[in-house]
């Protein structure tokens, strides 16, 4: 672990970006994107990533000279061709399409094709919530995850998220892959050696298995809660892949692997709802607040402070970070210090670890 | 079990409604979800209901003499307020009003106060697919269900349904309790003398339980998959309570048990997306088509002949109702009896039982 301001983070993934050749507008918003949800304590999707961007931004799978545009668009819906940027520039400019749709009909939505991996889903729902608004996201990636009964992996993990604003209380940011667990969480049991719940993984008999190293070579991530998280997954298939004309199932590249000079095709879509359309914005979060207010109240068990909310546990995190610094992992540092040799990047924090 | 046509059964519901005083064009559209809902085998939500109804009509909660309207609205939007007439007959109106939005919008979104218990969410989604349109609909209802670490129940088990228009197959109808398992499960289990798996219901104690016989004096049911199902749920109290400045958690009543004399105060929201809008609907249809025929063919356990969509085994129900009658379950057949007597209704194939 290494504790990192937010700022020297934010200036190295600008550096590793601008050096890559990464236009100066999109370089803000990816780093904003990266930063932002490793200040929450996600750094499974934070700027762990960045070296896996940057490879394919060089072999020419993600476009530098692009830029997302508005194919077809209505008075409270648009479709965007995302050019095969960084997926978290033309989700930000989605949502943004969104909001402004939104803000002249009470509601827009932004359906996305030709875009890549865009890191975690609840920042772009949080872009809205930031202005009063209710977001809403879907996307969809390459598959990895299936109920029990099939034998092979149907959809991918679908992100879903979904954010609101409240007025005393940080916004609600709800962010979620559709499989039990994340891959993450199956792996670390492997190191550990220990075997894990039978609804995490379906082997490829079918079945649940409690066997953390078949994943992934004899098992995928199971669907959570069975038929529901696979039906969520065909609806997150449908508004991010079929509705906006992306890719659907394997027809959505791998932003890891693979082939890193053709584009992966991803879809994603965004809603928002001006609040304050409806109902008074204060009021709104008034009501809110008392919600959260009450679900914090509720007795909890022996071992269990209090209920949290969708996205509370994030913003203790940020408000940590933005005291003491990111307390960023191992890995993460790891794959940074990667990129900062590959690009003759010099940092302090890097290099001292 | 019984086997009745669905015209039989629409019959005796509307001649029931009729009794009961309710104008006719609400009891048209209310015998329409009810009776649809069972025919797609869905009996926990057709007219097994219908006795609690009446009698919540009688009574006063429910009235009879209002009419839904549209209390604010814009381009895309309604807030709409249900008069504490049957909910179906607000959620039908409200998914009209949305789709009438979408229709000039792209999208349309309709918030609902004042609503009551609304029968299958399922129903409504599909009323948008029908039309060539996406469907989403949420809920909430009186708390019954919390997530592990709670010792009393925080929300409904609130309902997400969604709905999206295929080509060659029928409409994917997505329609799901945010529950692990419904109510029903569970006190089935407990009549077998079964135990049940421990993410079915939470006890009093924080903790999950295999002990069927706790449900509901001393556990609740639990959220599906932990913390997410438990996310979803706070979702659909912000669209479906906060929002639309509907009754929240325990300020909405209970339509079966308790006060039968005042408003339940339910609380929902209704999204249409007109495809169409966005893509030609053919297109959209086709790329439907082959998402779910690319589903059907995932190879599967020994077991599961294949893969279903969300709708598939409904919709294979009302094939099998069209031809053959509703195969209405004896539990169902004694409510509606209980109906008939209380209301003078003669029918030979309740009589006959």
């Amino acid at each position: 672990m290494r504790r990192v301001s937010l700022e020297a983070l934010r200036d190295f993934t600008l550096e590793a970006l601008r050096r890559t050749h990464v236009p100066p507008n999109h370089a803000e918003i990816a780093a904003d994107v990266l930063v932002t949800t490793d200040s929450w304590g996600v750094f499974t999707h934070g700027t762990k990533l960045l070296g896996g961007y940057l490879r394919r931004l060089r072999e020419g799978g993600l476009r530098l000279n692009g830029q997302p545009r508005v194919v077809s668009q209505g008075p409270a819906w648009a479709v965007i061709d995302g050019e095969s940027v960084l997926g978290q520039v033309t989700s930000h400019f989605a949502m943004g399409c969104a909001m402004e749709k939104a803000r002249a009909c009470g509601i827009g939505f932004a359906g996305v094709r030709n875009s890549c991996h865009f890191g975690a889903a609840g920042y772009y729902a949080w872009l809205a919530a930031r202005e009063g608004m209710i977001g809403q996201v879907t996307a969809n990636d390459i598959p990895g995850m299936g109920p029990p009964g099939a034998t092979q992996a149907v959809f991918g993990t679908n992100p879903f998220a979904f954010a609101a604003p409240a007025g005393l209380h940080p916004p609600i940011v709800l962010d979620m892959a559709l499989s039990t667990v994340a891959g993450g969480k199956v792996f670390a049991a492997q190191q550990r050696g220990q075997s894990i719940p039978e609804d995490w993984l379906i082997g490829f008999d079918g079945h649940g298995t409690a066997d953390a190293g078949a994943f992934p070579d004899k098992a995928f991530l199971a669907t959570m809660g069975g038929h529901k998280g696979y039906g969520l997954a065909l609806m997150n298939e449908i508004l991010s892949g079929v509705l906006p004309g992306a890719g659907i199932t394997w027809g959505v590249g791998s932003y890891l692997f693979g082939d890193q000079t053709s584009p992966t095709n991803h879809g994603a879509s965004f809603v928002a709802i001006d609040v304050s359309a409806m109902m008074a914005r204060n009021v709104f979060q008034e009501r809110l607040d008392a919600l959260i207010d009450q679900i914090h109240q509720v007795p909890t068990a022996e071992g269990t402070e209090r209920l949290m909310v969708p996205g509370e546990r994030e913003w203790n995190c940020r408000a940590e970070a933005e005291k003491h610094g990111i307390a960023l992992p191992r890995d993460v540092v790891e794959n940074l210090a990667e990129v900062a040799r590959e690009l003759g990047i010099r940092v302090g924090w890097i290099d001292e670890r």
